[in-house]
């Protein structure tokens, strides 16, 4: 069965070292956030991760949840489990004080969410999704709803979900066909069907808060015509105890490739009664607003699935006594040497390695966007830092998502035989990343949204600023000899970049369907770049603290630079493929008719 | 529930346009397999496949097989239609007419293997291995045990196993520790365990012949000491008729991510009764000469998953309304556009489209080296095929199950959350293509065979062999306006290949280490170069036969030109990268310490 260990160094190396989150004391809840208390909190949750999460993982994949009489059980141990987790207080991390929660730094709760993801991500589901509606109900609730539900769901002693799929729409939301029939007491009975709602139905705890997307009967067609609502399990009481159950059950659970531990329901909704969240018809809007949020969360599982299978596959690597070294044996007294000294198992190690490092740096760097997008007491720089997000959570949704599940590939090909036998637990790790790729906006439709959407909105003034950073970074790096050739990576991907926007800008306007045809590839080169932009700053941050008063030890920062470098000659080199197959326009897409198909 | 149709036309287009089996009329067996005889086979073959094999491709995922005291049950419907695919007589299609086999072409077998494997690859396995344990004991068995043994593999009355791994060793063979003592009567004892045993026990067979390595008493270490057995389930008598029981009994069978419908045994030999097969401690060699025959096999599976997945996938977003098309509505009357009319869902499916017909091209002109190699009156000529067959067997096996695999994922994808759930079939494909990229020889292994072994054999014989097809085909194009960018395209491969050539050449002599950190990309690269070579071969064979005289209809050829172009546009550019990473060297693959990652 795999192990996980946290991986505080690098943890902490990006929240000390490079980020260095005490530079930000001016935003709301960051001076609580000291290193000592930031330090505190990882350790807490590593422990909890480690020690509860992680051992029922693969409880969860072999016994997944069960649906008896419209009552769905969680596997064995989940419920004991969340117990602990909710009297940890760690639903409520960055949550607002005035309902319970603790205010801390988004970003270190991401942290905190990436362990508890690594360790069993079917499980930290349930409460990432109370986060969810949390954060719904706190953006567009009425101050009486917000007093009603929130403190519940940020204890954890409700749940809370997100209602959007229909059988026949996902991506489209303006398909939807649920119905919201308002009442003569404000309120709105609900109607329809919506399909795989994670976490729809458990017996986690004792009420689950629904927030439906619906349809008014006076609701315009299409996307503008659909509303947002907050239709509890069960009815809650002028007192806030629990009334009637209300009309909403769920039909089925599915069966699927994964996240076994995890119920995704079939909700029947018969004349629920639920509530309107924010302006009539303007639900998707609402909805829209906390997609940075949950899109985070879902790149953020990409890396921690591609975590723990990198931890696992590396321990296995130095284990596995299999052939000699190529340059003549390296464990003599041994039958064999561990296949760790092959340069190929190396190759799959230090991809997926280089994925995690790289790729958490520039999650955690933009969940500090995140945090600066919502706290700083300055304008243009909260604006700035939203930019920012907008330009690059759908990038970072895609990105991780498909290189993090590409890294579970890579760890369970590194077992070998091994990696395809259930026991293993190799082959969970493949199958419950996978779902990260489709949920949330599937990964298409984050390259379509930054490209017809991020983009080009206020005339490029996103993508302005990050080449904007790019710059800076670039200036303060100039003449460096250590730096150099990660500057001259990060020159030649920025080139690349910007060739590809240009071409964007001179071919999309003229046939979207250029901006389609682009799109994903657009998003990888994206991708480079910003890597390429966090590996310089480490690389520096690396060698500053290298000098001494890191945060972790000397040996981290030797082996940083090692990865650093992995980066620039096997990664980066990607570029200059996806600048050509940009550049190779849609024709080729499209040229075939639908039905040679 | 997907669905499979055979893909004829394509078939046909290799086979009779692009290939001309009629032009190896010199070949034994050749004269018999007519473009009529062909055809009438290949369908047959799709009806079986269609109608026998595909609706039990669920059952198999969904049931497994199941182990009691020591018997293995297949899933429903297995057994009969076991009975079926034997009494069709497929199993000895290119089989030796001296024992009872077809003696047709080995590229009209794989071809009808394909479509089997398609239909349902977890049944398919079992007449599989027993081809694979035919020919051991075609090649290397006494014509006693020829005579005994493959009449009844070719009928299928029994079927056959390989048994290599042990729980300690499946790539390094070296390592095997059961033993073979030495029996008066010139029969061996044979005990120890092997696992992963694919097919190692069912109840589709009265009997079932293995074919088992093993270490002779005086044997010496290492691969050096490892003899071939065959150990049938259950002896044989002098008359043929079945006796006792032999000392071979399932101890287990796996949980695996997927080919549930195929028993992976754990088999303990408890001094079952074997002979040897071909000479003492040659065991690995007699095992080598039918690797090529194997991986070609498991290539095939890759791509054999990646055919209906695509299929698949083209129906769903033919039928799937989502979202409008970005240069406007495309179905007005509709409440939405089919998902086809995007260009990134059109990007999965031509990646998966090209990969299909241009994997199915190099593989079937592979398959026709190795009849050409084992059927050529002439030395020379036998020679070369087996050269050709020696380089890019490696690099099939590795490229098409690996990329068939990707467009595995990328057809789920295209279902969008459809895509996750197990009734709508797209996970099991995934799933079930996932074992092709490691048995056999984990990919990893390939490229260490094909740069280490395949690339320096000779003095490079095979490679240059490959460069001067390469050369003679551009010669033949040259100055061909309708060809000319796909031969720029040819041009620009062989050139990066012949660059990452000479690289190994001057720089793994001196450090094996850089051939192994090289491996892989190489790889790639000579698969990419030899996929340009098949698409311009392909683009003047439909040229040529746009003007009349073809096996297929006219659009059929229209259509071949543009996923030839999707393939030069958008596959061909990742050979910049692949060059890239291996001029990188293995520097940065090696310098993190073991115990750092």
């Amino acid at each position: 069965m795999p192990s996980y260990t946290a991986p505080l160094d690098d943890i902490r190396f990006l929240l000390h070292d490079h980020l260095d989150l005490t530079r930000y004391n001016e935003l709301r809840g960051f001076p609580d956030a000291s290193p000592d208390v930031v330090d505190a909190i990882l350790e807490e949750g590593a422990k909890l991760a480690q020690d509860v999460l992680q051992p029922l993982n693969r409880v969860g994949d072999t016994q997944g949840c069960s649906l008896e009489n419209g009552v769905v059980r969680t596997p064995d141990g989940f419920k004991a489990a969340y117990e602990t987790y909710t009297q940890g207080g760690w639903i409520g991390l960055s949550g607002d004080p005035e309902y319970g929660g603790q205010g801390l730094p988004a970003v270190l709760s991401l942290a905190v969410g990436e362990m508890m993801s690594s360790a069993n991500m079917a499980f930290s589901m349930y409460p990432g999704l109370s986060h969810g509606a949390y954060s719904a109900l706190h953006q567009h609730g009425t101050p009486e709803q917000k007093t009603r539900y929130l403190p519940k769901l940020i204890s954890g002693e409700w749940s809370g979900t997100m209602n959007l799929t229909e059988p026949h729409c996902g991506t489209d939301l303006g398909l939807i066909k649920t119905k919201a029939a308002p009442q003569e007491d404000g309120s709105y009975k609900i109607s329809g069907t919506k399909i795989f709602i994670s976490a729809g139905e458990h017996d986690l705890t004792s009420n689950i808060i629904h927030l439906v997307l619906a349809r008014l009967p006076d609701a315009p067609e299409g996307t503008r015509g659909i509303s947002l609502f907050v239709v509890p399990k069960v009815l809650v009481n002028e007192d806030g105890s629990l009334g009637a159950r209300n009309g909403v059950a769920c039909g089925s659970i599915e069966h699927k490739m994964g996240i076994h531990g995890n119920a995704t329901c079939l909700l029947n909704y018969d004349e629920a009664v639920g509530w309107l969240v924010g302006e009539p018809n303007k639900g998707l809007r609402a909805m829209f607003t906390m997609m940075n949020e949950a899109r985070i969360g879902v790149a953020m599982q990409g890396l921690a699935q591609s975590e723990p299978a990198y931890q696992n596959a590396a321990i296995y690597a130095r284990d596995r006594l299999q052939g000699r070294s190529l340059t003549g044996a390296k464990a003599p007294d041994k039958p064999a040497d561990p296949i760790i000294v092959h340069p190929d198992v190396r190759r799959m190690l230090m991809s997926q390695r280089a994925l995690n490092e790289g790729g958490r740096a520039l999650l955690y760097w933009l969940a500090l966007q995140g945090d600066i997008a919502s706290r700083a007491q300055d304008a243009k720089a909260r604006e700035a830092a939203d930019d920012l997000m907008g330009l690059l959570t759908p990038v970072l949704k895609s990105y991780l998502t498909e290189q993090g599940f590409a890294a579970c590939v890579d760890a369970q090909q590194v077992f070998g035989g091994h990696g395809y036998i259930a026991e293993w637990g190799m082959e969970q790790f493949v199958r419950d990343a996978r779902i990260a790729m489709i949920y949330e906006g599937a990964n298409g439709i984050q390259a379509l949204d930054l490209v017809g959407r991020k983009l080009p909105a206020n005339g490029g003034r996103a993508v302005f600023a990050f080449f904007g950073l790019i710059d800076r970074a670039l200036k303060d790096s100039e003449g460096d000899e250590t730096l150099k050739p990660w500057r001259e990576g990060l020159v030649a991907a920025r080139g690349d970049l910007e060739a590809a926007t240009q071409w964007l800008m001179a071919n999309a306007m003229a046939n979207p369907d250029e901006a389609g045809g682009a799109a994903m590839d657009y998003l990888h080169l994206t991708a480079l770049t910003a890597l390429s932009y966090m590996w310089l700053g480490m690389v520096r941050t690396a060698v500053a603290k290298q000098a001494g008063g890191g945060a972790v030890g000397a040996a981290f920062y030797e082996n940083k630079l090692k990865t650093a470098r992995f980066f620039l000659d096997r990664v980066l080199p990607e570029r200059t493929m996806r600048l050509a197959r940009v550049k190779a326009g849609a024709g080729n897409l499209l040229a075939l008719a639908a039905d040679a198909f």
